[in-house]
């Protein structure tokens, strides 16, 4: 009786540093290859990597700014796990003995500068991106040459799933920017705006609307410095503008168009918008401000040429403003949007700001600021 | 005098040994990441990868079924070359220390069952598939779910550059498969059937088609084997096909539909068309025939229950029926396919037949096959 007991102690005390170090219901992520059982996640955003690697002396997995050791077994097999991640999309990768490479178990995405692995962590509102029974939109890969930048650059065209039953229906049109680091496959690949369009459609809280995204890295002819000769607001209005107007069923006027972006792309939208009230009445900017990464107060009679100089004519140029963050953004985004609020407010200027619960500087709080954005548009 | 002789001798020796090893003239590859050095190409068709691994024992480029040893400087960074390669697209990995994984500086294409790094070879004829100065179609996504697989799936549909500023033209279609353990991504991605068209189109040299590209991997729910559950003639007919005539505008008839495919994708659509006459009139077989792996002789009688049996009858059926091989493929396919045109000539049928020089079982093969049949397609 004795001995029963003290073995059901220990048995009790061994499952639960078992369950202190992680809980064992880990899947495969939905961001795998076909038919690959690894990377998984569990049910306290661990997620646990495994590769094959028979002759490597040291193995981790680099996720979130950490890199978690992995140990080999008696094949050569290395697994290991990483602390609970955020819900969302994250990138992370490998590291072999020094190299830092894909996992060959995950799809791969473009962020960070390159094509690397992403990890998907279940969020409580995942459904607002889940690929339900609803009628689909297309998402067109369309080709031009630019004569600005004298190269061959792409973008995205989403069309509403009804576009081509409705032969004779003109669209708005949102154009919406990546981050930096990031490119025109952003969007659709990691942030799902397709799918979130389709739902909202599907359930009548976003009208139907055709979605631009391009490239915001354009370059003058010969110049490649991070933010030299950047040409993308030529890009936008004298190129791509003009063809999707051309090409699909716009409605081309400026209460029918709607910029916005992330990050990099939240600031680069913001000065588009200002600069172009006859092309866009609608701007969204998502984790980002022109202002970055300024904290200091924003002079208005200065900021931007002072288009924000007179609070009351911004109110009649603009339908929409809005403006959102992730609570668990870090330095300098809550300072330099905060920065930019206070202006806004001493100027009297209306607009909409949404925070991402529980989220970082990355693709949920983006996604969920599309899905915010996207039903305040083009509704008047 | 007689020093000078010597050293003289000495160099012209040194330098033949180096040209035998491999010409200074390398450069990126087309298919590498935005802004990676690595890997690169010279005019042999030898690839040179890079990687960074300062801890790791052993490095290997793996391409063509070789692995080549790299060798690390004082910096860890290891570097290793190929024997010349075959022009056109070639799937490839590292290992590092054991582990096969993708290289970092390539783009990752998905063949071999797996998301991974591709290089390109300059081909002599390139041009049929360069991104030239004309008109660009659209290539699109459609998600759609099969009832038949129980399954989200998804298929690409090219629409040619005059399709949007034509809103009440008609155009035929062709459906074009991938190869075994390749996807619905292979034909724009590594086979660039998109831009082979649109260079087509722009010479005159095809008519103005659309092309859809689904996965030719569709089970029936429940069942996963290799061949076994397969219902992708189901999906294609029942579903795809409506699916594609209610959303784009097709000439809706047999006559303006072709069906064609690589290796598998050869077998497969293959007994389609024999299958569905009704359907497809124009068949391609691109590095494969339904006979495959056989190199019997076929018995018109039983093969595809008797659908060869009356060669007059086919020859009415089909407006074209073509076939195709590299030069250089291997067995089974020069047999296989050798079997199966005797089969067609002793049945008087007539059919087109391309050898693509110089090429093995890859994807220039098939780029070329494509642009060959493109052009014979629609034009009665």
């Amino acid at each position: 009786m004795k001995k029963h007991l003290v073995l059901a102690g220990l048995s009790i005390l061994s499952m639960t540093t078992l369950v202190a170090q992680s809980k064992e219901d880990f899947s495969p992520s939905s961001l795998n290859q076909q038919g690959k059982a690894f990377p998984q996640v569990n049910s306290e955003g661990r997620v646990r990597a495994q590769l094959s690697a028979p002759e490597a002396n040291r193995v981790q997995l680099d996720i979130g700014g950490v890199k978690y050791d992995m140990t080999k077994d008696d094949k050569g097999i290395w697994t290991g796990e990483s602390d609970p991640q955020d819900p969302g999309f994250h990138y992370y990768q490998l590291c072999v003995d020094g190299a830092s490479v894909p996992d060959p178990g995950s799809l791969y995405f473009y962020g960070a500068g390159r094509w690397g692995s992403g990890i998907e962590i279940p969020a409580p509102d995942e459904e607002i991106y889940a690929l339900r029974d609803v009628p689909h939109g297309i998402l067109s890969q369309q080709r031009y040459f630019s004569n600005i930048t004298k190269s061959w650059r792409r973008c995205f065209v989403y069309t509403p799933a009804e576009y081509n039953s409705n032969p004779y229906k003109h669209y708005p049109v949102l154009y919406l920017q990546h981050g930096s680091f990031e490119d025109e496959t952003g969007w659709a690949n990691q942030g799902h705006a397709d799918i979130i369009l389709d739902n909202l459609i599907a359930d009548c809280k976003a009208v139907p609307m055709i979605i631009v995204i391009d490239n915001g890295y354009a370059f003058a002819p010969d110049t490649k410095g991070p933010f030299q000769g950047m040409v993308f607001e030529d890009v936008l209005i004298q190129e791509v503008i003009p063809m999707i107007d051309a090409n699909f069923r716009t409605i081309a006027d400026n209460k029918h168009r709607a910029i916005a972006g992330l990050s990099m792309g939240a600031n680069q939208t913001m000065r588009i918008a200002m600069n172009r009230p006859d092309i866009f009445r609608n701007y969204g900017g998502f984790s980002g401000t022109a202002n970055y990464p300024s904290s200091d107060v924003i002079d208005p009679a200065t900021f931007l040429n002072g288009a924000f100089s007179n609070g009351q004519k911004v109110n009649e140029l603009y339908d929409v403003y809005f403006l959102s963050i992730g609570t668990k953004e870090g330095k300098p985004f809550p300072e330099s949007i905060g920065a930019f609020r206070n202006m806004l407010d001493k100027q009297g200027i209306k607009y909409s700001f949404y925070q991402s619960p529980g989220t970082q500087h990355e693709w949920l709080t983006w996604r969920r600021s599309l899905y915010q954005y996207a039903q305040l548009i083009f509704k008047n």
